[in-house]
């Protein structure tokens, strides 16, 4: 598919070009099926996610079985999802100028997401992230970053920020340091363009790493946050859930958290929408939450209530659980005509 | 895994380091699902396999969706699955020195092969192959050899194939030109060790291309012949199956064709054998018949009986058409020992 034409504010929600920019760092995803043992042998978390230098990802690889790779990045996940469901998707991320790539890039725009970022030459090759999947369907990943210490607020185009209803940041932008600048940038000319910004906490462990940043960024900056129970409650430093709900709801205007099996729950001031897990064969967790975030802003942006926003979030995440990578293999282009109005 | 320990004669049939060594193209694949109406726009032959050049690969690719690579190549596949049923297993191969070498080496590595050919340097880059896979389960193959133009004599280690119960070549090795050197020094250090000589013959057009070359080899220098219905058929220039196959038994030592959904047909001297299919849901067929001659090979270096042999190629075959991809997903190291004695 090609990106969407040029500007044309006729037909477009407050003359915007794209639905949702997602900025991310840009990963191309190995992917291989583990015994717990793999885990415990080489001291991995369960479930998490562990940043790695080139030395320790070559040594982990050598030791995995034989894998399958795929193009992934959080942001570019949701980017990939929302695209398949029919918005209109931007994607910017900083891949290098080899075959890792050109794979990421291909992969994005045969999902139909303008990417303009250029690759980095002569730098760090293109990231990615050894993701063990246990027989539970848990995946533990292992990210050596490569090219994504590059992004940086340089590779923010204001003005594509300005044209995208929705600019939608992954948590794991905290960890290359520059690209915190990238993030900030892309909130200030959002809100100066009056358009909204989304945050995905990613990962518990990432919000440790983060937490004084994370804070002041939700309060001050973010409209919309995606988060799961262990992330939102982490951000908050609480035990209870509902405590920690009730801190989001404080402090976004926006806030959907997700359970697991138990479905998700969407805050929006004094009003609360529980939405429904929809069931599915899970064979790999890989992806969940970023298809979650990218059916959710697919609904919203095209003006719909929030529980069909958490319905097609549902729907997407089912659908990319249900298979080994994170993104869709089937058709998805029907569901958000298909939701309820 | 390691590759196996350094000869040790007690144990191994007739002192054999290997059961098999595979010589083929080493190849990544890149798989993705596409509608009919694509294989009739780009002029693809379905269930083909074509070579394209560099450009035509590129052309391809930028109209394909989003891909899933991994690691292919004919007899790669043959080896990984042999190796993944317990056979000891060695291959023969040209990549680069680039990112799709690395995938390639780590993944033949990961299956438990030996694979010592060094990469590259400096040459074409690593050989992919543009897989489409049709509702209908069907592939069609669009090769861009790369480093593979650059396998000739010299990556044939003799002492290797004369440490080998079984040298397995594939019949693309005919399309770049200075493998069919590389083919006959096999063939020669082969039988001049007492070792035994196994070829497919790859894809009907390929014989179609070859033929003349193929039927002088098959006649002379072959023992072990695979075959589906239609290469058998277009080595032969037989329209019936029965004919083809009479001419097959009289040019080799055993042959094995295959008939898909029918089963397949072994023949030895006057001997013949008749194999049921194992049913599987099928989603891809890639690499059905590498996986057919893996289950073969390694029961036949086990000792089997050809009833078992062909009984294992079938479980192999099976196991591979049931999922994307052509290698196993499903651990098969306990069905050689469960095959009836």
């Amino acid at each position: 598919m090609a990106p969407p034409a040029s500007a044309s504010p006729s037909g477009s929600p407050s003359g915007t070009r794209f639905d949702i920019l997602g900025i991310g760092n840009a990963i191309v995803d190995v992917l291989a099926p583990v015994p717990e043992s793999f885990l415990s042998h080489h001291d991995m978390r369960k479930g998490a996610m562990a940043l790695v230098d080139a030395d320790t990802a070559e040594r982990i690889y050598r030791a995995m079985p034989a894998g399958q790779e795929t193009s992934g990045g959080s942001a570019a996940n949701t980017c990939a999802v929302a695209a398949a469901l029919g918005a209109r998707v931007a994607y910017i991320g900083q891949v290098a100028d080899d075959q890792l790539g050109a794979v990421f890039r291909h992969d994005i725009g045969a999902a139909g997401v303008h990417f303009p970022t250029p690759p980095l030459a002569g730098g760090a090759p293109t990231a990615r992230c050894l993701i063990l999947v246990s027989h539970d369907a848990q995946r533990t990943m292992n990210t050596y970053l490569g090219a994504c210490v590059s992004l940086g607020e340089a590779e923010v185009d204001e003005a594509l920020v300005a044209a995208s209803s929705v600019t939608y940041l992954e948590g794991y932008l905290f960890d290359p340091p520059a690209a915190q600048a990238a993030f900030r940038r892309a909130a200030a000319a959002a809100h100066a363009a009056g358009r909204k910004v989304a945050l995905s906490l990613s990962d518990a462990f990432c919000v440790d790493r983060h937490r004084a940043a994370f804070r002041e960024l939700v309060a001050g900056h973010v409209d919309i946050l995606f988060a799961n129970e262990s992330e939102i409650c982490a951000l908050y430093e609480r035990n209870e859930f509902d405590q920690a709900a009730a801190m989001a709801r404080q402090d976004v205007e926006l806030a959907a958290l997700t359970r697991g099996e138990q479905g998700s729950l969407i805050l929006r001031g004094a009003e609360t929408v529980e939405v429904a897990a929809v069931p599915t064969r899970v064979i790999d967790t890989t992806g969940a939450g970023d298809a979650y975030a990218a059916g959710f802003l697919a609904a919203l942006t095209a003006g719909r209530t929030l529980a069909a926003c958490g319905h097609l979030a549902s729907i997407a995440a089912a659908e990319v659980i249900s298979h080994y990578g994170a993104r869709p293999l089937r058709d998805l282009s029907g569901e958000l005509a298909a939701l309820p109005r």
